[in-house]
């Protein structure tokens, strides 16, 4: 007895579930969606994925995605391009931009180093971080609390050091609404060190 | 000061913000994935898009999605043409050929009737259904137990109880690993009034 299948309803079922995060269930619910959607809407859909994967590539400076030769960072001339924020991804660029507090430019490593999975200091940018330097006073490393993300930071703070200039660390503690029960204890610990007067 | 943007990465969230399921959150994170794709990888995902929304018509004979004339459940001869189960969507098709108990054939409504949205009885596949009863035995109303899946059921019910054919709902009751305490009691109650001798 044949069951229910359509060859290329399965297919983008399968290339749903590709996607970061969405499931079997997720998958087969966007592929009955795109199904429903009239001609103009999926053209829309399919011509908004090409233009942005064609026409995004990498700020000259400092190596986020930008549609531009310089992102619009890199280009405005108010920013404070003494401090730069040194990232793992774009994505990181856009949670300070949330902030709307941070004035200084950015950094985007697009990685951490990782020997695990092969990754070394050489398939990141930090040779263009380091040619960027020469009027920079303080380079904040923004990598995850993670392992390879601390061990990154650390690795380019040894190599600017040198250069005298400032190299700071996101500070870590308590998250801001969240609850010293629940913290794990390095945080508390953490948190405890990094105490300051009120 | 400006702030990081790139207007063809803001277009991309927001096309995936549409989709159904996908908060900002989710649409930042597939953006992100899509512009980290290969071109060759962003091309399949795009084709495969493009492929199935061009190719998927409607069955000519149960009006489920099918890339052929026919459905290949419509097609197969062993199943049952003489038992047709009624349901809204070609999702629901899916989700009774996961059962693999099922040998009959389907009846796809794509839709229910909804005063409130405006859609009557000629918006859904009404006409076709009637008009393949000939050898029918039994027509299994299986459309969703809400207010427009049960006056859906009923109004069709109607129309093909005069023509002599059986006309059965599926069953409500507990679900399979559900919980009593937790049933609401319109559920408890069709589950009572539905019991079984065992």
């Amino acid at each position: 007895m044949a069951s229910y299948s359509v060859v290329p309803l399965n297919k983008l079922i399968e290339q749903f579930e590709r996607l970061p995060g969405v499931g079997r269930k997720s998958a087969r619910r966007l592929a009955f969606y795109v199904l429903s959607l009239g001609d103009e809407e999926v053209n829309e859909l399919i011509n908004t994925i090409k233009t942005a994967h064609d026409k995004i590539k990498r700020c000259n400076i400092c190596q986020t995605f930008s549609d531009t030769e310089l992102c619009n960072v890199c280009e405005d001339t108010s920013r404070d391009k003494t401090t730069i924020c040194v990232v793992e991804t774009p994505r990181d660029v856009m949670a300070f931009e949330r902030t709307h507090e941070y004035r200084g430019v950015y950094h985007v490593l697009h990685g951490l180093i990782s020997p695990v999975d092969g990754i070394g200091p050489e398939e990141l940018t930090i040779a263009p971080l380091l040619s960027r330097l020469g009027e920079v006073g303080e380079v904040i490393m923004a990598t995850n609390p993670t392992v390879e993300g601390e061990a990154t930071a650390m690795y380019i703070a040894r190599l600017i050091k040198p250069l005298n200039i400032r190299v700071t660390r996101l500070a870590l503690g308590i998250p801001v609404g969240g609850n010293l029960e629940y913290a794990d204890e390095v945080t508390l610990y953490r948190a405890l060190e990094g105490r300051r007067t009120i």
